[in-house]
């Protein structure tokens, strides 16, 4: 049996379930590999992924005999045979934060199971922690967004619109092997940088433009997730405190993290240092990142929990002054044992795009 | 107070509910032309916007006066606050196919309203009709679907893969002034095709494969759906006859649709000619399209329901031969009092792109 499944078949056991329902189509993913709309159904004998039939023919394509799933049409079952997944089982374990309230209603009377009982996000803190081929693939989305933002550098100039710088992010991520977008791209500059979640608009990008650039890539399923504020011609003197501020911050919780390290408090350090400059941390400190672009942890002031190792993580502190201008410095990293390894690379200080001479600033 | 929530108050008064918690984002877009996250209550004296720091400012570049809408940032609502919203309400609604088991369990307790009660999707039932605003999005974005066909039909040749294929279309729809894709692409080449759902991938389009084209864009966030399969250098002559018996059902079924048309009715015939021929109907023969690709009603044997005027629908029948190809023809098109009025205009008799001269042709 795959050992991803072997691993929920024990843990479940542990929590006194005999079987689950996985209906989260990225911890469907995770545990077998399957892209596809359906349920996996975790059984006292035999696993069981029930699809309907646009999908069966490539889920039959993907999993080999080690998974030890059986896949069904859902046309082809009974109610008969939905009342006799979970006979004799006393708890089935469901999905309490991804199933509606009516499909929670609607497996009710389907499986006529004597209980259904909240994991509790079990998947979702297992994937937490990522083995050697999800590190592996994190890598690759890294290495390849920082590739993408040498590449950048070069190609914008004053004048493009932000739609087509966050279009050339895309093109180069197509030519250069990642599967897609691990969300749709960030470029907000001037004073759109000053909104923390923009999108790209037809805006020209004018000389003494901050430029926030929030992208990343899949590779093989998995996101990396990067985030530079660069600047269009030179660097406009008002916002570089605010710049130093992000930045110092930015690299001193990147000292801070390490196996152990308490997100809250991680968190309340940035907070606290903006705060003493009239600013404050008006989002989280960071995030997981895996197959889905926002995992857990999420790091924020609520969060009482620590960091492990192999978690993969955002490290993204930023300012945002409305109507006038915003920075955002964020890496993708992993946490070790003793501290935590940058996975992107790209540089963090002061980057001028078509940079202008000096007689030609006005600033 | 904007017409749509207003609709929205009257209909939840006749229900006997006194207040709504609106937290599907496609119908907070739809209600306010909000984009963001959070969710909106309607109470009984004033409508509020829940959101976080992150989407203030932009929520606030929304909303006009007309609106009525009170935004909030949800750090500074108590608990107290929260309890407050739906005082004195005996009934509130929920959208029990949106929010999951736990969040009903968390809105439960966070609102202490008297009751939640399920809306049954009133506000998916009421997007099923669409207004005039609603109808010139949809036509605009069908047909910048239609003017990218003709463009694929010069651009596409032999030697391509369908990953460049997808990628073109994109392109298109990119300089041309939609505001993204509809859903990710369909482009399935010879085998390829036989997969109702399947992806473009890196196989090069060979003389002699069907292409089936699945794509569509969004137009101020309006969506639409076309499917062509076309032909590479020749049409193979096995083929012919599949291809016509899909067109003659799509065309049937065209004439058949109208306000009234009983949906199961319309399926089954498609289905019934489809299995005199030794086939099946594998999947619904439509969906609405609007806000989002996928939208109600569902065009299957299960749905007991009639068509309205100004229901925007696909027409989508396909046949598929695992491991040797498939069919599949599709139009979005809105349903009138006498008939149904096509959005997608494009061709639907034999198309060979690349074509080959005879001399060249092997099949």
């Amino acid at each position: 049996m795959n050992s991803k499944i072997k691993w929920l078949k024990e843990k479940i056991r542990g929590l006194n379930m005999q079987g689950m329902i996985v209906s989260n189509p990225v911890n469907v993913e995770y545990l077998t590999g399957i892209k596809a709309e359906g349920v996996l159904l975790i059984t006292r004998k035999e696993n069981y992924y029930i699809t309907d039939s646009r999908y069966l023919e490539e889920v039959q394509s993907i999993l080999t005999i080690d998974d030890e799933i059986i896949v069904c049409n859902a046309a082809d079952i009974t109610d008969y045979e939905y009342e006799n997944f979970f006979s004799f089982c006393e708890n089935v374990g469901f999905e309490e934060n991804y199933i509606t309230y009516a499909t929670y209603k609607k497996y009710m009377q389907r499986y006529k199971a004597n209980n259904l009982e909240e994991t509790e996000g079990i998947l979702e803190k297992q994937r937490m922690i990522k083995d050697e081929t999800e590190l592996e693939y994190l890598k690759k989305a890294c290495s390849l967004t920082d590739s993408c933002f040498s590449h950048l550098i070069n190609y914008i100039k004053i004048g493009m619109t932000e739609k087509e710088v966050a279009r050339e992010i895309e093109n180069y991520f197509f030519e250069n092997g990642a599967d897609g977008l691990s969300f749709e791209t960030i470029v907000a500059s001037g004073k759109n940088s000053s909104k923390p979640h923009a999108k790209a608009t037809d805006k020209k990008i004018e000389a003494g433009d901050p430029i926030t650039i929030d992208f990343g890539c899949k590779y093989k399923g998995y996101c990396s997730d990067m985030t530079r504020t660069i600047f269009a011609g030179f660097v406009p003197e008002k916002i570089k405190p605010v710049y130093d501020l992000v930045l110092k911050n930015q690299i001193q919780t990147l000292k801070e993290m390490k196996e152990g390290s308490e997100i809250r408090i991680l968190t309340r350090n940035v907070d606290n240092d903006f705060k003493l400059h009239g600013y404050s941390l008006v989002h989280s400190l960071g995030h997981g990142v895996g197959l889905e672009i926002h995992e857990q942890p999420v790091l924020s002031l609520k969060n009482d929990s620590t960091l492990k190792a192999n978690m993969v993580i955002t490290n993204e502190p930023g300012i945002y002054i409305p109507g006038e201008f915003g920075v955002r410095i964020e890496d993708t990293l992993q946490i070790t044992k003793s501290g935590c390894i940058n996975l992107t690379k790209s540089d963090k200080n002061y980057i001028i795009v078509d940079k202008l001479e000096r007689e030609n600033i006005k600033s």
